[in-house]
């Protein structure tokens, strides 16, 4: 149960954390200033609800370890985010729709963590979820916009949508860890959530006359610690402060 | 002396360890496979003969430190080579330029590093500067192939030229190390090399058509471990196994 609980909660900090690394990485590259400052914003956010996370599962690994230690110092086997969530800021068009196809899940997914049984996670659950109202609305107007825009935005943006749509699916997998404690009416059951999760994202897209993707092949492994070539090098980023100057503190 | 020495060694070493990392980043992604194959071969050249010099460094040093943990384990103010060497491979007219005017001057530096008195130092030169005459080879007939081809490779050759020149006088900056090592005999007197590089390397530029800079502004600090903001990347991605993995062995 305990090391259920544990695993349960890096399974959803760990998608937090590196969408936070990544959308991080364009601080001071966005394409105006106001959009830079949102995405660092974004970054932040997710950021600190990560530090909930691991705050808790450190309590709940009760072995010492902190949670810069849980956060910083695993090897790339050890963090079961979703792929879609490492994938590169190729250009906007994939780092918003990235985002747009991560927050569709995560508002879905905080809404049903909110009625956790247990209770630090539904209190975190609900104070994410304000957070990620904006962020869903922050990446789903730029869709709007990009993929309703000229002809080079909306083949970009399709072109982004279609390449990250088969990192979508994994997203509604199960893991040991879930199956636990949806048992045990801590957890989220995601296979519940993936027919609302398409109608939401399709609607978008449709308004944002995008083309849906017909995808019959989906990419998976992220939750099971397999990760796309990627990670490794984001890791090396989100680590280096942690492994060159051990046990800092700013 | 013996502290001199070593740090005279790192000034040579550091230079093309990084070159290496950065020409190594390339492997799978030039723009041909003979081209690919190519970097990579240099990349490896130059990373067996960062392994020469960081050996004797180590047997200088004497505290139990090995090649890799010199190579491997320092803080980024720690490392000294050229702010030239650590600059990103923006495209492969960069690559090809940063490449080329590093080489000219690695050329002329051996040359005279062979007659060393110290013979470990002239006998490395002596080994190194055969695999150095062929990158000069490979990275000048770069440049005359970009530089005398379409007006598309004509221009970004010309903006690599252009971007780059300002890392180049750093090479011919004289550190203490280097001061106390050609008073020794052992050291390589760089203030002397200079015009014979600009000579070379301006006739390259001429038959290549491209025009040769005239900054009067050049950039200086890596030799005084002062580096620019893509040496950090550079070395989180070098580091990520040792620190990850310390001690580890193949």
């Amino acid at each position: 149960m305990k090391k259920s609980l544990y695993n349960y909660i890096l399974g959803i900090a760990d998608n937090s954390l590196i969408l936070g690394q990544r959308i991080g990485e364009l601080c001071g590259h966005g394409p105006s200033l106001e959009t830079d400052i949102a995405c660092t914003n974004i970054s932040l956010d997710l950021l600190g609800q990560v530090r909930s996370y691991y705050q808790y599962a450190a309590k709940i690994a009760g072995d010492g370890r902190t949670e810069d230690d849980i956060a910083m110092l695993r090897k790339e086997r050890e963090y079961v985010n979703v792929l879609l969530v490492e994938q590169p800021n190729t250009d906007f068009a994939y780092t918003m729709a990235r985002h747009f196809l991560f927050d569709e899940y995560h508002l879905l997914f905080l809404t049903e963590l909110k009625k956790s049984k247990d209770m630090t996670l539904a209190a975190i659950a609900t104070k994410c979820i304000k957070e990620v109202r904006y962020h869903q609305r922050f990446s789903s107007d730029w869709i709007r916009r990009l993929g309703d825009g000229t002809e080079e935005s909306q083949n970009r943006m399709q072109a982004a949508i279609d390449d990250l749509w088969t990192y979508t699916d994994e997203l509604f997998h199960q893991t040991d860890a879930d199956k636990a404690m949806v048992s045990e009416g801590i957890g989220v059951d995601v296979t519940k959530l993936k027919n609302a999760y398409y109608e939401k994202v399709n609607t978008v897209l449709e308004e944002s006359t995008l083309t849906i993707p017909e995808s019959k092949y989906f990419q998976k492994g992220g939750k099971m610690g397999i990760h796309t070539e990627h990670m490794g090098f984001l890791l090396a980023e989100l680590q280096y402060m942690q492994r060159t100057y051990p046990n800092m503190e700013w």
